[in-house]
């Protein structure tokens, strides 16, 4: 791998293991055994680094949330997507655990999140408008955009969430039964629109997410 | 207004426009013109007011969120319970956009936090439960809680979400156009369950908040 990538690959490991703000160059540097110096050939500062992160992320989650272009939508496409989108936002976290800090601190970083954010959710339009045209779902523009925005508030602070109301710790994988939860959030969000196939589809789906009833979230 | 009140009153002031990271106890009593020792006499650090601020933010959310006792629930009693909410939450917003920071470096939050928000969505049940007994809802346990657990994300995230998609800037008043859309964003939410007169009045609560399909949140 090129060193340039191994900066980024690390870069986004220690952001997200142990926060963005407590991480320096210099750190980075010394887990990749190279110095400081080398480092500051392929990027200025940080704030190249996670702008650099960011695009990147824009890229891959564009690149998967893709609209097949020859056929109409299925049943099978909405799981896949859900997938993807659950594993780039916990594979990017950082950005979302920090970004309003991220935000304040980097003149670039406020001005591509918001497109980037405008980016994903319209092509999540785009998206639910495939279902609704397919006949698997029943949705107005309005309720279709304002389904995206819930969504992406739900997802981009799950982990936040979790993080948040003790249920796991900084270091912990996400693992397969707390992106379980969150994905059985996202069947929550959008079930009320399903029809036909898609509704037919909703039941197995959430029972598939472990919904027996178990509940107790809050102890109640 | 006593010293201690007027010590809390001002730094949820100054947290909340610039950041509680950015405001330090000096900070905090220079604003106020006391000494740093008049302050020190009432709270021993910042970490003692934010846990302060925070119990104080539970105690009003807790009492503002009262299930009545002597009477079904009404319909205007929900529109009452998310304007408490969305006030609530934009009150004390630095504790939602820093919660990760705050719980990360107090031990104190880190304890109290968890309590706080099962507390708030426990009773967020019980009044869900309570539009269900008046036959204003259909839902069930595990559908209520999933509910609660997407309006606590999205509430608690909302000025965020405006914040980094560029809609508002830091320094910003919540405005009425945003606490509405806001709102609305919660009809929506809780709208597939609503039946009988819950439901008949979905419509004109979301033409109250602008539903004229205006849309254009992310350029179409």
């Amino acid at each position: 791998m090129k060193t340039r990538d191994r900066i980024l690959q690390k870069s986004l490991q220690l952001f997200n293991e142990q926060g963005e703000r407590s991480i320096s160059t210099n750190h980075i540097a010394a887990a990749l055994e190279i110095s400081p110096g080398n480092l500051y050939y392929h990027f200025r500062n940080k704030e190249s680094i996670i702008a650099e992160l960011l695009l990147g992320y824009q890229h891959e989650i564009l690149s998967l949330l893709n609209v097949p272009e020859n056929r109409p939508m299925e049943v099978a496409d909405k799981f896949a997507y859900f997938q993807v989108l659950s594993s780039q936002f916990w594979k990017y976290r950082f950005l979302h655990r920090d970004a309003n800090h991220l935000i304040d601190s980097s003149q670039v970083l406020k001005e591509r999140y918001p497109i980037f954010a405008r980016q994903v959710m319209q092509r999540g339009m785009q998206i639910y408008q495939g279902f609704v045209d397919a006949g698997l779902m029943a949705a107005s523009f309005t309720e279709i955009e304002a389904l995206i925005i819930n969504i992406w508030i739900v997802m981009t602070n799950w982990s936040n969430f979790l993080l948040m109301t003790g249920h796991i710790t900084q270091t912990d994988a996400l693992d397969e039964r707390w992106l379980r939860q969150g994905l059985r959030q996202m069947v929550f969000l959008e079930g009320p629109y399903l029809t036909g196939e898609g509704r037919a589809a909703y039941e197995p789906l959430l029972q598939t997410f472990g919904d027996g009833g178990q509940g107790g979230w809050f102890g109640g």
